[in-house]
């Protein structure tokens, strides 16, 4: 039998630990590498956090498997088995510019369904965690499950960017909910934005393309509190490719799937 | 001959004082009444931050005027003598759907110059303060004068709303904007905005209507450290009344103003 209660107190323990060693790196100059493109940042920080966490896990439960953003985890074609998705900095752009509003994001599966989820934000030393059907804590708080809200009581984390010319959506489909809903808000961390609609900050998260690694701890919490996770279709998520994601309070998932997306040109 | 250290050290054990009562009042319901649409939002507590500021400031100041959201105050139709311009609590929306993410923001003005600004997120702990000529202060920490950055490396806090249709500017407008810089945020309080343009978070802040108690503490703070603040046709603020509000970092204003403002259909 799986401990889970172990695992989620070493991942919640070895979380807090990366959390002091980001901190501390602060004092020191970022070494900065450009990914693809200038919007895509790493730096050395990104990747001494994802290899700190390989090594515990790999020391203390060899024989699960890590599927994280900075490569060197393993390389997946199933999720057998117990597996770790990680992302050592979510909002990589944030981390650089601000040095805040990033998070720490694991989520941890086994055969594919969600076990436990931590997103950790480290500034403000907020960490979300949940050990599935034991409810879902932000900190040592218990958060209550998630209410229905209309559209237009409804605060969407949703970027600038899916409203303007783009590759990915006709910027027309999402308009129409930007003026419908209550507001509008971007903060540049899906793994934060997903923990905000745990905490209530925000109703719902749109976005058009993710990678497993930014989503896999939050859907597990957004699920366990009575939210729903979808891609913009209304599709489950799949944790072994990119996805567009579509996170929200139950009630206004329907609403906004059936008269926003449904019949969208995309 | 006026005081300003004098006027400088009240107004921020003021806020703070404030702040402590606003965090202490989260333990009871929030009494929310609607104002002119559900978007903009009061709360008795609004209400309650505008009267203790308006107490304080008529006690040790009888000769002051003040400008306030909430309209406790004076009707001016200038600016001369020390005025106070206040907003209790600015981002009302964050204040009620996330106890967090607002500010208290008061701008004192001589004669219509900037004096001292001071904005104060209160559930961060964050006081953000400026005597002109003195620096601006994050806490304790003196800030660095703003350096110039090119769009491609800029972060800019705008709203979805801008470029979705709406009935204050062309969408077309600020698409490309959208597009060429690194990326954009909405955090949802024009006072937040501004002061993370001084800390560096942002890069610049862009909106299409604004109310003077929403800017007055932060173009001061911001124009100190050699920023700028104009409207989105580059012309002065005038917080006699309402204003469209483009506030950033030196040489990013000019390349905004001229490549993507200037030739707007607005």
């Amino acid at each position: 039998m799986t401990n889970w209660s172990e695992i989620n107190q070493n991942a919640r323990e070895w979380i807090k630990e990366a959390g002091e060693k980001i901190k501390h790196s602060f004092s020191k100059t970022l070494v900065i590498q450009t990914k693809t493109n200038a919007n895509d940042l790493v730096t050395d920080i990104d990747k001494k956090t994802e290899q700190y966490f390989i090594g515990k896990i790999r020391e203390l439960y060899p024989e699960h498997k890590i599927l994280g953003e900075e490569g060197f985890g393993d390389e997946l074609s199933n999720l057998e088995g117990i597996v770790w998705i990680i992302d050592p900095i979510d909002g990589t752009m944030n981390f650089v510019h601000q040095q805040r509003n990033f998070a720490i994001s694991i989520g941890i599966y086994k055969d594919g369904m969600g076990k436990i989820g931590l997103i950790y934000d480290v500034v403000h030393n907020e960490l979300y965690h949940c050990q599935k059907g034991h409810g879902v804590y932000l900190n040592e708080l218990l958060l209550p499950p998630l209410k229905e809200v209309n559209v237009s009581e409804a605060i969407i984390g949703m970027n600038a960017t899916w409203v303007t010319e783009n590759t990915r959506i006709d910027p027309s489909m999402l308009s129409p909910l930007v003026k419908h809903a209550r507001g509008t808000r971007s903060y540049g961390s899906a793994a934060l934005e997903m923990a905000y609609i745990v905490s209530n900050r925000l109703d719902a998260y749109i976005t058009l393309r993710l990678a497993p690694w930014d989503i896999a701890a939050g859907i597990i919490m957004v699920e366990e509190l009575g939210g729903v996770a979808t891609t913009l279709k209304g599709e489950p998520l799949n944790l072994l490719k990119n996805n567009s994601v579509f996170i929200s309070r139950p009630g206004l998932h329907q609403e906004i799937l059936e008269k926003y997306l449904k019949n969208g040109k995309w």
